[in-house]
Protein backbone atom coordinates (compact mmCIF):
# COMPACT_ATOMS: atom_id res chain seq x y z
CA UNK A 1 0.00 0.00 0.00
CA UNK A 2 1.27 3.99 -0.79
CA UNK A 3 1.55 5.89 1.67
CA UNK A 4 -0.60 8.46 -0.08
CA UNK A 5 -4.13 9.69 1.04
CA UNK A 6 -6.29 11.66 -1.41
CA UNK A 7 -9.60 13.98 -0.50
CA UNK A 8 -12.23 14.76 -2.51
CA UNK A 9 -13.17 18.59 -0.53
CA UNK A 10 -16.70 19.71 -0.82
CA UNK A 11 -15.99 22.71 1.45
CA UNK A 12 -15.00 25.23 1.01
CA UNK A 13 -14.82 25.53 -2.23
CA UNK A 14 -15.70 28.08 -5.34
CA UNK A 15 -19.03 28.10 -7.50
CA UNK A 16 -19.26 29.94 -11.07
CA UNK A 17 -18.91 33.07 -9.30
CA UNK A 18 -15.92 32.70 -7.14
CA UNK A 19 -18.12 32.62 -4.28
CA UNK A 20 -17.07 30.08 -1.71
CA UNK A 21 -20.10 27.70 -1.10
CA UNK A 22 -20.04 23.77 0.29
CA UNK A 23 -21.01 21.72 -3.04
CA UNK A 24 -23.07 18.61 -3.21
CA UNK A 25 -21.92 14.73 -3.03
CA UNK A 26 -21.84 13.00 -6.40
CA UNK A 27 -22.40 9.27 -6.84
CA UNK A 28 -19.98 8.42 -9.62
CA UNK A 29 -17.52 10.35 -7.75
CA UNK A 30 -17.11 8.25 -4.57
CA UNK A 31 -17.07 5.33 -7.22
CA UNK A 32 -14.93 6.37 -9.59
CA UNK A 33 -12.83 7.48 -7.23
CA UNK A 34 -12.71 4.64 -4.82
CA UNK A 35 -11.83 2.34 -7.76
CA UNK A 36 -8.94 4.61 -9.06
CA UNK A 37 -7.60 4.87 -5.40
CA UNK A 38 -7.93 0.93 -4.70
CA UNK A 39 -6.56 0.32 -7.87
CA UNK A 40 -3.48 2.57 -7.42
CA UNK A 41 -3.39 1.53 -3.91
CA UNK A 42 -3.44 4.38 -1.80
CA UNK A 43 -4.80 4.02 2.02
CA UNK A 44 -7.75 6.17 2.47
CA UNK A 45 -10.53 8.46 0.01
CA UNK A 46 -11.75 11.32 1.96
CA UNK A 47 -14.67 12.47 1.77
CA UNK A 48 -14.76 15.99 3.11
CA UNK A 49 -18.30 17.61 3.62
CA UNK A 50 -19.69 19.85 6.57
CA UNK A 51 -23.62 18.50 5.76
CA UNK A 52 -24.83 16.08 7.64
CA UNK A 53 -27.49 14.65 4.71
CA UNK A 54 -24.31 14.55 2.76
CA UNK A 55 -22.18 12.69 5.06
CA UNK A 56 -25.45 10.53 5.68
CA UNK A 57 -26.30 10.17 2.09
CA UNK A 58 -22.01 9.44 1.58
CA UNK A 59 -22.87 6.91 4.19
CA UNK A 60 -25.50 5.00 2.85
CA UNK A 61 -24.17 4.57 -1.04
CA UNK A 62 -20.85 3.32 0.98
CA UNK A 63 -22.74 0.89 3.30
CA UNK A 64 -24.96 -0.53 0.34
CA UNK A 65 -21.79 -2.03 -1.57
CA UNK A 66 -19.33 -2.11 1.72
CA UNK A 67 -22.16 -4.58 3.41
CA UNK A 68 -25.38 -4.42 1.93
CA UNK A 69 -26.91 -5.93 -0.95
CA UNK A 70 -24.00 -4.46 -3.25
CA UNK A 71 -21.53 -6.70 -1.21
CA UNK A 72 -22.45 -9.71 -2.77
CA UNK A 73 -23.32 -8.37 -6.22
CA UNK A 74 -20.12 -6.56 -7.31
CA UNK A 75 -17.17 -7.66 -4.66
CA UNK A 76 -14.81 -5.80 -6.21
CA UNK A 77 -17.07 -2.55 -5.51
CA UNK A 78 -17.36 -3.32 -2.30
CA UNK A 79 -12.90 -4.05 -2.32
CA UNK A 80 -12.83 -0.43 -3.55
CA UNK A 81 -15.05 1.62 -1.47
CA UNK A 82 -13.65 -0.12 1.72
CA UNK A 83 -11.27 2.70 1.74
CA UNK A 84 -13.79 5.56 1.61
CA UNK A 85 -13.94 7.81 4.75
CA UNK A 86 -16.02 10.85 5.57
CA UNK A 87 -14.48 13.25 7.23
CA UNK A 88 -16.68 16.51 8.67
CA UNK A 89 -13.98 19.67 7.57
CA UNK A 90 -10.42 19.76 6.77
CA UNK A 91 -9.27 20.76 10.23
CA UNK A 92 -10.87 17.19 11.24
CA UNK A 93 -8.77 15.47 8.46
CA UNK A 94 -5.32 17.91 9.56
CA UNK A 95 -5.72 16.77 13.21
CA UNK A 96 -6.76 13.00 12.49
CA UNK A 97 -3.61 12.69 9.96
CA UNK A 98 -1.54 13.97 12.38
CA UNK A 99 -2.68 11.66 15.26
CA UNK A 100 -2.72 8.24 12.64
CA UNK A 101 -0.37 9.03 10.58
CA UNK A 102 3.49 9.73 10.22
CA UNK A 103 5.04 13.34 9.38
CA UNK A 104 2.86 14.26 6.17
CA UNK A 105 3.39 16.69 3.35
CA UNK A 106 -0.33 18.04 2.24
CA UNK A 107 -0.12 19.06 -1.35
CA UNK A 108 -3.09 20.46 -3.05
CA UNK A 109 -4.15 20.10 -6.53
CA UNK A 110 -5.58 23.25 -8.92
CA UNK A 111 -6.25 23.59 -12.78
CA UNK A 112 -4.22 26.38 -12.45
CA UNK A 113 -0.71 27.95 -11.25
CA UNK A 114 -1.35 29.27 -8.06
CA UNK A 115 1.33 32.45 -7.39
CA UNK A 116 3.20 31.99 -3.34
CA UNK A 117 2.07 28.31 -3.68
CA UNK A 118 5.45 25.87 -4.19
CA UNK A 119 4.90 23.74 -6.88
CA UNK A 120 6.17 19.91 -6.36
CA UNK A 121 6.72 18.45 -9.63
CA UNK A 122 4.88 14.72 -10.32
CA UNK A 123 8.46 12.98 -10.74
CA UNK A 124 9.70 14.25 -7.68
CA UNK A 125 6.47 13.48 -4.96
CA UNK A 126 6.49 10.08 -7.25
CA UNK A 127 10.53 9.30 -5.83
CA UNK A 128 9.84 10.80 -2.19
CA UNK A 129 6.39 8.27 -2.28
CA UNK A 130 8.65 5.06 -3.21
CA UNK A 131 10.97 6.53 -0.09
CA UNK A 132 7.89 5.98 1.87
CA UNK A 133 7.23 9.71 2.69
CA UNK A 134 3.70 10.05 3.50
CA UNK A 135 1.47 12.53 1.45
CA UNK A 136 -1.84 13.58 1.36
CA UNK A 137 -3.22 15.25 -1.53
CA UNK A 138 -6.60 17.64 -2.01
CA UNK A 139 -8.99 17.35 -4.72
CA UNK A 140 -11.84 20.00 -5.36
CA UNK A 141 -15.09 19.92 -6.34
CA UNK A 142 -17.36 22.40 -8.03
CA UNK A 143 -14.83 25.51 -9.48
CA UNK A 144 -12.04 24.52 -7.37
CA UNK A 145 -10.52 24.85 -3.80
CA UNK A 146 -11.08 28.02 -2.24
CA UNK A 147 -7.76 29.98 -1.79
CA UNK A 148 -8.21 29.69 2.26
CA UNK A 149 -7.32 26.10 1.82
CA UNK A 150 -4.25 27.25 -0.23
CA UNK A 151 -2.94 28.63 2.59
CA UNK A 152 -2.70 25.78 5.05
CA UNK A 153 -0.42 23.51 2.79
CA UNK A 154 2.61 22.41 1.94
CA UNK A 155 2.48 22.85 -1.72
CA UNK A 156 1.07 21.81 -5.42
CA UNK A 157 1.09 19.65 -8.33
CA UNK A 158 1.17 21.36 -11.07
CA UNK A 159 -2.11 21.68 -13.20
CA UNK A 160 -2.55 19.07 -15.77
CA UNK A 161 -1.50 19.99 -18.79
CA UNK A 162 -2.94 19.10 -21.64
CA UNK A 163 -2.63 20.13 -25.46
CA UNK A 164 -3.27 23.97 -25.29
CA UNK A 165 -5.02 26.05 -22.37
CA UNK A 166 -8.30 24.49 -22.11
CA UNK A 167 -7.86 21.81 -18.72
CA UNK A 168 -11.84 21.74 -17.83
CA UNK A 169 -10.97 17.38 -16.71
CA UNK A 170 -13.58 16.53 -14.55
CA UNK A 171 -12.37 15.92 -10.60
CA UNK A 172 -12.74 12.18 -11.53
CA UNK A 173 -10.70 12.56 -14.28
CA UNK A 174 -8.09 14.86 -12.89
CA UNK A 175 -7.48 12.17 -9.66
CA UNK A 176 -7.53 9.13 -12.43
CA UNK A 177 -4.49 11.17 -14.00
CA UNK A 178 -2.20 12.27 -10.81
CA UNK A 179 -2.27 8.75 -9.07
CA UNK A 180 -1.28 7.21 -12.13
CA UNK A 181 1.63 9.78 -12.41
CA UNK A 182 2.05 9.23 -8.69
CA UNK A 183 1.71 5.62 -8.43
CA UNK A 184 1.64 3.50 -11.54
CA UNK A 185 3.33 0.18 -12.03
CA UNK A 186 5.21 -0.34 -15.52
CA UNK A 187 2.26 -0.53 -17.53
CA UNK B 1 -4.98 18.59 -32.64
CA UNK B 2 -3.70 15.23 -32.21
CA UNK B 3 -4.57 12.90 -34.54
CA UNK B 4 -6.51 11.00 -32.75
CA UNK B 5 -9.55 9.33 -32.45
CA UNK B 6 -11.59 7.88 -29.84
CA UNK B 7 -14.46 5.42 -29.31
CA UNK B 8 -16.59 4.75 -26.33
CA UNK B 9 -18.48 1.24 -27.45
CA UNK B 10 -21.53 -0.15 -26.03
CA UNK B 11 -21.93 -2.79 -28.37
CA UNK B 12 -20.66 -5.43 -28.75
CA UNK B 13 -19.63 -5.45 -25.11
CA UNK B 14 -19.75 -8.10 -22.18
CA UNK B 15 -21.55 -8.02 -19.02
CA UNK B 16 -21.14 -9.85 -15.77
CA UNK B 17 -21.38 -13.32 -16.91
CA UNK B 18 -19.40 -12.40 -20.00
CA UNK B 19 -22.52 -12.61 -22.59
CA UNK B 20 -22.24 -10.40 -25.25
CA UNK B 21 -24.43 -7.41 -24.86
CA UNK B 22 -25.33 -3.64 -25.65
CA UNK B 23 -24.92 -1.26 -22.60
CA UNK B 24 -26.90 1.83 -22.08
CA UNK B 25 -25.28 5.01 -22.70
CA UNK B 26 -23.89 7.11 -19.06
CA UNK B 27 -24.23 11.06 -19.01
CA UNK B 28 -21.11 11.28 -17.01
CA UNK B 29 -19.41 9.58 -19.66
CA UNK B 30 -20.00 11.78 -22.68
CA UNK B 31 -19.36 14.91 -20.42
CA UNK B 32 -15.83 13.41 -18.59
CA UNK B 33 -14.46 11.75 -21.59
CA UNK B 34 -15.66 15.07 -23.73
CA UNK B 35 -13.91 17.35 -21.11
CA UNK B 36 -10.66 14.95 -21.00
CA UNK B 37 -10.77 14.74 -25.15
CA UNK B 38 -10.32 18.40 -25.80
CA UNK B 39 -7.96 18.81 -23.15
CA UNK B 40 -5.56 16.52 -24.64
CA UNK B 41 -6.46 17.73 -28.14
CA UNK B 42 -8.30 15.08 -29.94
CA UNK B 43 -10.18 14.93 -32.87
CA UNK B 44 -13.14 13.00 -32.01
CA UNK B 45 -15.15 10.92 -29.60
CA UNK B 46 -17.51 8.73 -31.26
CA UNK B 47 -19.72 7.53 -29.22
CA UNK B 48 -21.20 4.12 -30.66
CA UNK B 49 -24.52 2.50 -29.83
CA UNK B 50 -26.72 0.47 -32.44
CA UNK B 51 -30.12 1.75 -30.36
CA UNK B 52 -32.32 4.69 -32.01
CA UNK B 53 -33.41 5.96 -28.15
CA UNK B 54 -29.96 5.46 -27.05
CA UNK B 55 -28.77 7.54 -29.75
CA UNK B 56 -31.46 10.30 -29.63
CA UNK B 57 -30.38 10.64 -25.94
CA UNK B 58 -26.85 11.38 -26.72
CA UNK B 59 -27.79 13.95 -29.21
CA UNK B 60 -30.13 15.38 -26.80
CA UNK B 61 -27.72 15.82 -23.88
CA UNK B 62 -25.39 16.72 -26.80
CA UNK B 63 -27.73 19.02 -28.10
CA UNK B 64 -28.19 21.21 -24.84
CA UNK B 65 -24.71 22.28 -24.15
CA UNK B 66 -24.05 22.41 -27.82
CA UNK B 67 -26.58 24.98 -28.80
CA UNK B 68 -29.05 24.84 -26.04
CA UNK B 69 -29.05 26.45 -22.60
CA UNK B 70 -25.93 24.74 -21.41
CA UNK B 71 -24.09 26.55 -24.21
CA UNK B 72 -25.04 29.71 -22.94
CA UNK B 73 -24.55 28.53 -19.32
CA UNK B 74 -21.04 26.95 -19.71
CA UNK B 75 -18.69 27.78 -22.79
CA UNK B 76 -16.38 25.52 -21.70
CA UNK B 77 -18.80 22.53 -21.45
CA UNK B 78 -19.94 23.48 -24.92
CA UNK B 79 -16.65 23.13 -26.25
CA UNK B 80 -15.63 19.83 -25.10
CA UNK B 81 -19.12 18.71 -26.10
CA UNK B 82 -18.69 19.74 -29.81
CA UNK B 83 -16.09 16.50 -30.47
CA UNK B 84 -18.93 14.27 -29.81
CA UNK B 85 -20.32 11.87 -32.73
CA UNK B 86 -23.07 9.29 -32.51
CA UNK B 87 -22.25 6.17 -34.58
CA UNK B 88 -24.13 3.06 -34.82
CA UNK B 89 -21.73 0.49 -35.02
CA UNK B 90 -17.94 -0.17 -35.42
CA UNK B 91 -18.32 -1.32 -38.69
CA UNK B 92 -20.14 2.40 -39.59
CA UNK B 93 -17.07 4.06 -37.61
CA UNK B 94 -14.62 1.92 -39.25
CA UNK B 95 -15.92 2.55 -42.86
CA UNK B 96 -16.36 6.32 -42.01
CA UNK B 97 -12.19 6.61 -40.26
CA UNK B 98 -11.34 5.25 -43.89
CA UNK B 99 -13.57 7.59 -45.47
CA UNK B 100 -12.37 10.68 -43.97
CA UNK B 101 -8.72 10.35 -42.33
CA UNK B 102 -5.49 9.40 -43.01
CA UNK B 103 -4.16 5.66 -43.00
CA UNK B 104 -5.28 4.99 -38.72
CA UNK B 105 -4.07 2.74 -36.25
CA UNK B 106 -6.71 0.99 -34.77
CA UNK B 107 -5.95 0.48 -30.90
CA UNK B 108 -7.94 -1.86 -28.17
CA UNK B 109 -8.04 -1.63 -24.49
CA UNK B 110 -8.52 -3.86 -21.93
CA UNK B 111 -8.61 -4.38 -18.08
CA UNK B 112 -6.06 -7.46 -19.30
CA UNK B 113 -4.00 -8.88 -21.74
CA UNK B 114 -5.39 -10.84 -24.40
CA UNK B 115 -3.17 -13.26 -26.23
CA UNK B 116 -3.01 -13.20 -29.48
CA UNK B 117 -3.47 -9.02 -29.31
CA UNK B 118 -0.34 -8.17 -30.36
CA UNK B 119 0.71 -4.95 -27.64
CA UNK B 120 1.51 -1.55 -28.36
CA UNK B 121 3.78 0.20 -25.41
CA UNK B 122 2.69 3.62 -24.94
CA UNK B 123 5.89 5.66 -25.64
CA UNK B 124 5.94 3.57 -28.55
CA UNK B 125 2.50 4.84 -29.40
CA UNK B 126 3.35 8.79 -28.18
CA UNK B 127 6.11 8.88 -30.42
CA UNK B 128 4.33 7.86 -33.87
CA UNK B 129 1.50 10.45 -33.09
CA UNK B 130 4.19 12.69 -32.42
CA UNK B 131 5.50 11.88 -36.24
CA UNK B 132 1.61 12.55 -37.12
CA UNK B 133 0.49 8.73 -37.48
CA UNK B 134 -3.33 8.32 -36.74
CA UNK B 135 -5.05 6.64 -34.37
CA UNK B 136 -8.49 5.21 -33.54
CA UNK B 137 -8.41 3.54 -29.62
CA UNK B 138 -10.99 1.85 -28.65
CA UNK B 139 -12.79 1.61 -25.11
CA UNK B 140 -15.42 -0.50 -23.69
CA UNK B 141 -18.40 -0.27 -21.25
CA UNK B 142 -19.74 -2.63 -19.26
CA UNK B 143 -17.38 -5.71 -18.64
CA UNK B 144 -15.23 -4.39 -21.43
CA UNK B 145 -15.16 -5.25 -25.46
CA UNK B 146 -16.56 -8.76 -26.66
CA UNK B 147 -13.95 -11.31 -28.57
CA UNK B 148 -15.44 -10.18 -31.88
CA UNK B 149 -13.75 -6.84 -31.60
CA UNK B 150 -10.22 -7.75 -30.75
CA UNK B 151 -10.11 -9.56 -34.16
CA UNK B 152 -10.21 -6.83 -36.20
CA UNK B 153 -7.98 -4.13 -35.00
CA UNK B 154 -3.98 -4.16 -35.36
CA UNK B 155 -3.04 -3.60 -31.61
CA UNK B 156 -3.97 -3.13 -28.36
CA UNK B 157 -2.73 -0.86 -25.35
CA UNK B 158 -1.18 -2.44 -22.46
CA UNK B 159 -3.44 -2.62 -19.67
CA UNK B 160 -3.42 0.05 -16.69
CA UNK B 161 -0.95 -1.23 -14.16
CA UNK B 162 -1.47 0.10 -10.26
CA UNK B 163 -0.12 -1.36 -6.98
CA UNK B 164 -1.43 -5.10 -7.84
CA UNK B 165 -3.53 -7.07 -9.27
CA UNK B 166 -6.82 -4.87 -8.82
CA UNK B 167 -7.59 -2.58 -11.83
CA UNK B 168 -11.21 -2.03 -11.68
CA UNK B 169 -10.96 1.34 -13.08
CA UNK B 170 -14.18 3.32 -14.60
CA UNK B 171 -13.99 3.63 -18.15
CA UNK B 172 -13.70 7.59 -17.55
CA UNK B 173 -10.68 6.83 -15.48
CA UNK B 174 -9.24 4.54 -18.07
CA UNK B 175 -9.86 6.79 -21.12
CA UNK B 176 -8.43 10.06 -19.08
CA UNK B 177 -5.57 7.81 -17.93
CA UNK B 178 -4.88 6.74 -21.32
CA UNK B 179 -4.85 10.04 -23.04
CA UNK B 180 -2.81 11.63 -20.25
CA UNK B 181 -0.04 9.12 -21.22
CA UNK B 182 -0.12 9.78 -24.80
CA UNK B 183 -0.42 13.22 -25.44
CA UNK B 184 0.07 15.24 -22.12
CA UNK B 185 2.28 18.71 -22.35
CA UNK B 186 5.61 18.34 -19.56
CA UNK B 187 2.82 19.11 -16.60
Amino acid sequence: MAPVDIALVHYPVLNKNKDIIGSAITNLDIHDIARAGRTFGIRSFYIVTPYHDQQQMAEEIVGHWRSGYGASYNEDRKEALAIVRICDSLQTLYAQTAAEREKTNILVTSAQSVIGVKTWPYPMVREKIKQKECFLILFGTAWGLADEVFAGVDGMLPPIQGDGDYNHLAVRSAVSIVLDRLLSGCG
